[in-house]
């Protein structure tokens, strides 16, 4: 394929867009985006990688692409934002064919089309491994957005669904996680103090979280788990995205969310589970493998 | 380096936001912007790959930053559009190292100051070549986007500067291309019907704009060269990085710009040079090397 062709074949495959605050897509040397008046606009790049994020034999062309585009979702549910828009630039390695380009936007195009995304651009290249790049533009009522500074002392720590899914499946194994846009809105809407998704572990995201915020946290010692998930799984494995957020003190929970644990005054980032010391490790991409 | 230590490095060399249109910056889940009141939003993404765009060899960490930035810019150019922010995706080879990342980060730097463009966010993760991709988000007066799609029969195609100097340097060879910001706002400013940003090379980038336009092109056969290149080099020679335009008919041209020809009624995308037919060929980065 040279590059017009993989044009041609990722825009017939990309779809049609789906957002209405997309003006232009795929095709001119930007897309146009008209986002809904009084919001801030958010935006996240997440890479998907063979050998990292993903692994050829394990995983449908269809499984890839909807991770690839979960990733991006998922960080903009964690800002309690809106996705509109999302950039898929790939590096096409020498095994791609126009049967795994097809695949791979399929898998793509149906998370998209669940949340009103249009696939509106990106780049094309090659490269050894298969890379791809997503960025996803959302957006926020304005000043509504959920960072990770916000947590004070007294609040309460939640999740939104039970942890170490991805972990207990053997991450490759695991379907396409679901990225949690209708919990971050809720936390939104319930005024969270801050929130994050949980990518590489409650452990290390809580310890960043508490960084960001300069505030120790103590978790309670008990964890929504996932079927047949263990504590080392609940608490270090990686891909969840679940949403971990902080909420005012006797704040009703939004539907679904758990306590863990509580926000205190401390050094920042520090992190105890059941009163004993809880070490920031997780899921590395970087030493993985 | 992990992780950790790899975005530690990143967030000390990315520098202070410049922009005002930036909220949060680097370090979240998403970016939080907040273009001006009237606006519309630009997003473009662009690799820049080791061995396809730039080779480590012939070229400094800070030639290669600069241009990761500058292709994406460019593409801003072409819309008449203003950059706010940028946000730098980042695969490292096994041979990347602190040093590597510090120049690579400079040469970014000093780009994205002389545009006031916030380096804004980002991912991390590795690969066997490294592999960067920048997403750029601007912004222009709603509705005033310059796109391929408006050239009519009768319009002027111009251009913002002289062509193949990329080609005539042997490309590798070439110090970093200037995104033309300016020049695309005068463009915008004087209501260009149509505009993209001269990459592929004249050849290959005019009838892209024409088979957009439904139009077919009339070059008169003269052209702005650059020093020392060839007709063959301002034909057919990528990366220039100048802008392709059309007018109405009789329309002041802004400053710096020069005619080269006239849209026509005919088969969408053909053109002719100096009477005789000119092949769609031009700077393929999947077919070079």
């Amino acid at each position: 394929m040279n590059e017009l062709e993989l044009v041609r074949a990722i825009r017939r495959h990309a779809g049609a867009p789906e957002s209405k605050s997309v003006v232009l897509g795929i095709g001119d040397d930007c897309a146009i985006l008209r986002p809904p008046r009084g919001h801030d606009l958010l935006i996240t790049t997440d890479f998907l990688i063979e050998g990292i994020h993903f692994v050829r034999a394990k995983q449908t062309a269809a499984e890839i692409g909807w991770k690839a585009l979960a990733r991006g979702l998922s960080d903009i549910a964690a800002m309690g934002g809106t996705a509109q828009a999302a950039f898929f630039s790939i590096a096409a390695a020498p095994w791609v064919s126009g049967h795994f380009i097809a695949g791979f936007y399929r898998g793509a195009r149906r998370l998209a089309a669940m949340h009103r995304v249009s696939i509106a651009g990106g780049d094309v290249s090659r490269a050894r491994e298969f890379v791809c790049d997503v960025t996803v533009a959302g957006s926020v009522p304005r000043g509504k957005a959920l960072r990770r500074d916000g947590a004070r002392p007294g609040e309460v720590i939640v999740v939104s669904g039970p942890l170490g899914r991805a972990a207990a499946a053997g991450y490759l194994e695991h379907p396409g996680p679901r990225p949690r846009l209708d919990a971050g809105k809720a936390l939104m809407r319930a005024r969270a103090t801050s929130c994050m998704d949980l990518s590489d572990g409650l452990a290390m995201d809580l310890h960043r979280l508490a960084v960001e915020s300069g505030v120790s946290a103590v978790l309670d010692g008990v964890l929504p788990s996932a079927p047949g998930a263990t504590l080392e799984h609940a608490l270090f494995g990686g891909e969840d995205y679940e949403l971990l957020a902080t909420l005012p003190p006797r704040r009703k929970l939004p539907r679904g969310f758990t306590r863990i644990g509580e926000i205190v005054k401390g050094k920042p980032g520090r992190v105890t589970f059941a009163g004993a010391p809880l070490p920031p490790k997780g899921w590395d991409p970087l030493a993985a493998k």
